[in-house]
């Protein structure tokens, strides 16, 4: 968190104004209040101006409105667990949180469709759904804190996305309130919809740029009968890339086929020992769900195909513990990883399945070059293959080699007809790669589009877009501007 | 067919420099020919003032080019066989056909991608999969002749949708002409991918107003294993309609699950006999897909769903020929249609499943109340009901009644939650109800995508959007004017 420069305070008739619209005390601008909302995952830090805490979406409209008159910044923020600076405030101006948006609204279980507030946590949802039998299958790694609102704006994937799809696949229709202040609803609550352009899906995943998400519909699926796991160790990284997709052409979908490279595994070992061999350089977990009778022949034609590929251990988890035992050693990655290094660059970048093995090569040559610990894995089942080059952030020539090896890392992606986010997005710390992948005539659509919602760059501005403007640039609100509309 | 007003023909200078971007021999001027592509499956047609066929990409643009430069609309034409106008010329101009655009480019069977151009039929697409183990779900009624291109262009669904859900559930990526002539990629070869504002399901549905499709990189699935098809026939329509959620509640997902009203079935009896009791006036079709030791008892389950609300007979197609009886009823009910009138209006009007009894009750009502003839089917698992009021179009008086039930229709379906249009699209026929459903805040954000896109309003123009303007009004080129961006 190296960014902490304190903008100017608000006009205090700017102040006033918000306080009228949202209460006294919903309105945050000490500076120890200011530095909570300040930051994100990604440790990219900016201080706000003011942090807002509308009620409803005619105080949100409000706020947005006097952004356009005054225009000063809004950033719209979930629970700020994302991992590109995209909800931090570099410009000043004004978070605006969507805590009080919090309810479950409806859960119509014949229709298998929810309406939730955004600021609903992924897994308390989830687990509200499940008790209709209902499941909600995103599952971002982070979805025991992060909200809906935030996998709606970024589209966020997790394991599952595999069988089941990202946040995309799940929404219907948003109420949004858009940076001009108008609200609107896009999108229906049935599963068909065509009338007219697909408003729903621009909004997913475009990181809060376009307009604050205020409801959310989301359709639900039948939960599954039966779920059944197992995992196989190999040799050979290549080995256990190659068993991805013949798995898939086994006409086998898992709900979730990860993948840990040999340095992933030897980072977990010393903290969540599986008793692996010295042999194993790559290891997969692979969940299936589904009715019962089939579980056992799909985990069985797994198991032949791990062999096949050489796994010399395939391990079925008979019980819950055994199935616990695997998914720990999943989740200890990030935790395990923390003892190797204090800090970690954390690129999700994607690839064809077919090029997972490639990839991973890439992964270990640049490591050897760059004299960095790179370590692999992720969800291999859709070639989402999370690359952490390990730094120590006060070591500046590590991460002034990081920085290239990110560079290196990108060019091989994009060469492999791969894409740099697979489900972090761009937010800042992308920002400056987006045209690698971008070209400059789609760019400028995107532009276009951007402008014609946002004519006055209020919504969430610098972030994917024009990321070399300075901090508190020119839009920090320092006094009263002249407003073209008013 | 009406409209058959011809327009001015184009100034010879455009002529010639159509000529000179796609061939002479690729562009036709005679009435026959420009007869042939004014029209498409919804009756309505206008003759365009030329037909051109460019050969690859860079001539599209080079057209579109010289669209902005002149002003003329350009219309991007795939197999003609949408049922809603969204191809007529009705202002003049050019008809774009991608007709020479149509190979397979490339079957990925590891990566379990294609990449295809848009004329490609989507029957043969799904044909030359299939050799591969892999499958295309998407299967609009028009699938033996319908392009990709064109059923991303509406964002087509069909039964299958149920389960698998719609085209825009399969396109990961485009290539694009934009209507000011750029051509751009979007998204990406990977099931995963946030880079950016989501282009591609922008232009999904977009009906042609936002471009010209000239690629398309879809992703396929596994091929189902086994497949299984069961009906059963009910004495009211409410017990079908209620069988139908309590199916998907059951936590079956059949693939597809369709529903025939009374009328439906008095109409195809005489015309594909099924030897149906005179009680029936409700069947259902339902079909799952999947590993074959599953099949059995998700069939028995929904027969017994069926038989507990009120099914009198329960019939399970055990050999392909049953199954084929099965379908064959199914798709014998457009052509049964036409022994009651001359005419159909088919709304493809879609509402909550839970509201499919309400809805089918109100068009009986309605169809007693404007004493016209309503027949109700369709893809009941997703609340698709396909409303076809049956009319013969020389008769004035029935068309006026006709007409107005179609509004009663609209505004009951929009009061059950639905949406006008689950399939077919807005095109011509329905854009004059298009504000009925998109409120005036969300319809003003289409246009301005549109102007930010489509300065000149030369792609595809009067569709979905603005549709009072005259026929051939300000757009059709009869000379020269003053270009801004040349």
């Amino acid at each position: 968190m190296k960014r902490t420069l304190d903008p100017p305070p608000l006009p205090k008739n700017v102040l006033r104004a918000l306080q009228d619209i949202v209460g006294h005390e919903h309105v945050l601008t000490t500076l120890e209040d200011r530095t909570t909302y300040s930051y994100d995952a990604s440790k990219l830090s900016a201080l706000p101006q003011a942090v807002v805490f509308p009620a409803d979406v005619q105080q949100v409209s409000h706020v947005v409105r006097l952004a356009n008159r005054w225009r000063f910044p809004i950033y719209p923020r979930g629970a700020g667990s994302g991992m590109v600076g995209g909800v931090v405030p570099e410009r000043g101006g004004v978070v605006l949180s969507l805590a009080r948006f919090n309810r479950i609204l409806e859960i119509h279980a014949e229709d298998m469709i929810a309406v939730v507030e955004p600021a609903v946590v992924t897994g308390v949802f989830q687990k509200t759904v499940a008790q209709y039998g209902l499941f909600y299958p995103p599952d971002p790694a982070s979805l025991e804190f992060s909200t809906l609102g935030g996998n709606v704006a970024t589209c966020a994937g997790g394991p599952r996305a595999v069988k089941y799809g990202v946040t995309r696949d799940y929404v219907l229709g948003l109420e949004v309130v858009l940076p001009t202040g108008e609200r609107i609803t896009t999108g229906t609550r049935t599963m068909k919809g065509v009338v007219g352009y697909d408003l729903t899906r621009l909004f997913v995943g475009s990181e809060g740029t376009l307009g604050v998400i205020t409801k959310i519909v989301v359709r639900l699926i039948p939960a599954p009968e039966a779920v059944m796991t197992v995992s196989a160790v190999f040799s050979s990284i290549e080995q256990a890339s190659q068993a991805v997709c013949a798995v898939l052409q086994a006409r086998i979908i898992p709900t979730c086929l990860e993948l840990l490279d040999g340095a992933t595994l030897r980072a977990v070992e010393p903290y969540c020992p599986l008793g692996l061999s010295e042999r194993a350089d790559g290891m997969l977990i692979a969940e299936v769900d589904g009715p019962p009778e089939v579980l056992p022949r799909h985990v069985a034609i797994m198991e032949e195909v791990f062999r096949r590929h050489g796994a010399f251990e395939v391990f079925r988890a008979e019980t819950p513990q055994d199935r616990e035992k695997l998914w720990a050693a999943r989740r200890a990655i990030s935790p395990a990883l923390g003892r190797i290094r204090s800090g970690k660059i954390n690129e999700d970048v994607t690839v064809p399945r077919s090029r997972i093995a490639d990839l991973i090569k890439f992964n270990q040559a640049l490591a050897r070059k760059y004299d960095l610990v790179i370590v692999s894995f992720g969800h291999a089942g859709d070639g989402n293959i999370h690359t952490n080059i390990m730094v120590d952030r006060s070591d500046a020539r590590e991460m002034a080699r990081a920085e290239k090896a990110v560079e290196e890392l990108f060019r091989e992606v994009l060469r492999l007809q791969g894409t740099i986010s697979g489900e972090h997005g761009i937010g800042l710390t992308k920002s400056c790669f987006f045209q690698w992948e971008v070209h400059p005539e789609a760019f400028d659509a995107m532009v276009r589009i951007k402008r014609a919602l946002d004519p006055h760059d209020i919504m969430n501005p610098g972030k994917m877009f024009l990321p070399n403007r300075a901090f508190f640039g020119t839009a920090a609100v320092t006094g009263p501007k002249r407003s073209l509309r008013p």
